[in-house]
């Protein structure tokens, strides 16, 4: 969460951040929280009363944020609150013969703003995909207002659970921008830690960096993960990357007698692999820098792989541009917050393939 | 569907009924929301793509009324939609320990907005239920804009699937205002048409006109049914009279032999019993009318039993004080989407329980 000034609003954006917080799902909710995303398995019931208890932690967390920084709700505007996505699956299903495009977050800003006392923007990606749009990315929008100001080509990526970049040109014009998800961020190395380390992640890639190369792996992540070969604008998520794809790979791994820092080298070398590939084949401009945020980022041997994969162009990280790289999603989601009051569309179709700009969010407010 | 020009807000609200539509649901749609709703079988992906799907169905009657009426989408200010209630349940239920009421409406108001070009409020449950209160009924606040101006104490009932009155106080005082779901509408007897004579409905009453009354089967009821028990605040729904409810119903009324007309005639008289039941214990004053509005007021069993249940005070069609029987509840959500839009809290704490007036419904803006 980050609690963050903002001025203005579309190009003429400029915010501050005042103060950041982080806390972390307890284990049962974390538990709770993956099951019901990643097992398909909510009834209406769980859906219904997930919506309602995680806007009711957020709202808490909203409450220690204000006490840590001595605000009262009043002198807040708005809270942003992207939510928790259950499902999304922008390309068609059919639905007794609709075809349907859809995606679902909970965690309801309406509850949010019952519980802060503070106006609520949630619900950012419905509009887009109602137009026909991927929903995703968002971020986009707000590395165009960040970096734009550069005037140089590069190249914004955020590694979290997925990998995504955003192409910035030189010129700044929203229709020149590309980006889109580039497959998986630290979902793999992740989910590998915990079945083979029980730990929740590779601390700054130490375990990928002492593990030895696989080709028989990686050759084996290339044939069977279709995602790269995709052409944007394309998204993915854990219902892609999650578990039935590392069991997958689990199995394959075991059967060829890979060590386990093997696995861990091989399938982090496929994340930044995977980036560069993206931006080879869909990107097709040159670029000056490449500047990386996220919890990736902090995974030295992803950095270190990125730098080879990317050898003539400086990798740096979002810090160096001025934007927090453990909260730039926060502030991104206050930035659209704000644009959505402002009736300002942030839906960006050269980006999502949404038909036309949607003004993304449903606006919650207070008495 | 109904097209409203709404001017002013709040107790100063005027409004013309410029247009009607109805259109009903196929028989898959029907069966599917049925399915969704009572069975509480939806998964994430049901969910999601039911959200979606509905939204653009609502949508293209949207388009159908405008064709209908010469209007263009910007003529519109606003859409205001209740959604499909797909679960209700204000009474907290535990989830990680932490006691959760929640309601979930489906539908989406963002989708809507897309789809239609105009700004959408919808979502008009979800404050008041983070609130502390019932979410529901919301009708009384329309209620009371509409009778108040009778200036005389008075009872509005609806009868839809489920019954709900509002007891107006002759000085329109929102503090005075009494209302709460009675227990069922049309929902016990239409389910049981649909199993005894596969029907819809028993039109006009005609089978419960015919039917005998069979005491046993009324007395089984009362017993049975808790609900109208409840000290208000109060509501409920598909979830108490579903199937289950009707099975157990008819398991009896097997047992017993009590033949088809006979069941029809008993249930539908429990629709009006359990209204004055509900006045009677419940209001504590004195009514001169009694206005009648909802699919039920058609069904002229209901209408006969319920003047001889409240003998001395005339019951009345709400067409007889200006309000369309058949759209009161879409006229009711265009109102409240006009107070949404004005910051105006349409909550009612004394109705609902809700420990303070909220703003209801989130907008949904276009470009």
């Amino acid at each position: 969460m980050a609690l963050v000034e903002v001025t203005g609003h579309g190009r003429e954006t400029g915010f501050t951040v005042v103060e950041t917080l982080h806390t972390a799902y307890s284990a049962s909710v974390r538990n709770y929280l993956l099951k019901l995303v990643e097992k398909n398995q909510g009834s209406n019931t769980d859906i219904s009363q997930a919506n309602f208890f995680l806007a009711r932690l957020w709202s808490e967390a909203v409450h220690q944020l204000l006490n840590q920084t001595g605000f009262k709700a009043d002198d807040i505007d708005l809270v942003g609150s992207h939510g928790q996505t259950i499902y999304h699956q922008p390309n068609p299903e059919e639905l007794l013969n609709y075809p349907i495009s859809s995606t679902l977050q909970i965690g309801d800003p309406a509850v949010i703003a019952q519980l802060t006392g503070i106006t609520t923007v949630g619900d950012f990606r419905v509009a887009d995909v109602a137009r026909g749009g991927e929903g995703a990315p968002l971020v986009p929008y707000f590395d165009l207002i960040c970096f734009s100001k550069l005037k140089k080509n590069c190249l914004v990526l955020n590694i979290g659970g997925i990998a995504n970049f955003t192409f910035i040109p030189a010129d700044g014009d929203p229709a020149n921008i590309i980006a889109f998800d580039t497959g998986p961020g630290n979902m793999l190395t992740d989910q590998l830690m915990q079945r083979l380390y029980e730990k929740p992640m590779d601390r700054n890639g130490k375990i990928a960096s002492l593990g030895q190369f696989s080709k028989k792996l990686f050759d084996y992540l290339i044939k069977y993960d279709p995602f790269p070969g995709i052409k944007p604008p394309k998204s993915t998520g854990r219902e892609h990357y999650g578990e039935e794809f590392v069991i997958a790979l689990l199995k394959k791994a075991v059967r060829w007698r890979i060590t386990e820092p093997e696995i861990i080298h091989t399938v982090s070398r496929y994340t930044p692999f995977t980036i560069r590939k993206a931006y080879e084949n869909y990107v097709g401009h040159e670029i000056k820098e490449l500047y990386v945020g996220g919890g990736g980022a902090y995974n030295r041997f992803f950095m270190k792989t990125l730098q080879d994969y990317f050898k003539d162009t400086p990798v740096k990280n979002v810090a160096e541009a001025g934007i927090s790289q453990d909260y730039k999603e926060a502030i991104c989601f206050a930035i659209l917050a704000n644009e959505c009051i402002h009736g300002s569309p942030a839906g960006m179709p050269k980006v999502t393939g949404a038909g036309s700009p949607a003004v993304l969010g449903k606006i919650c407010q207070v008495v």
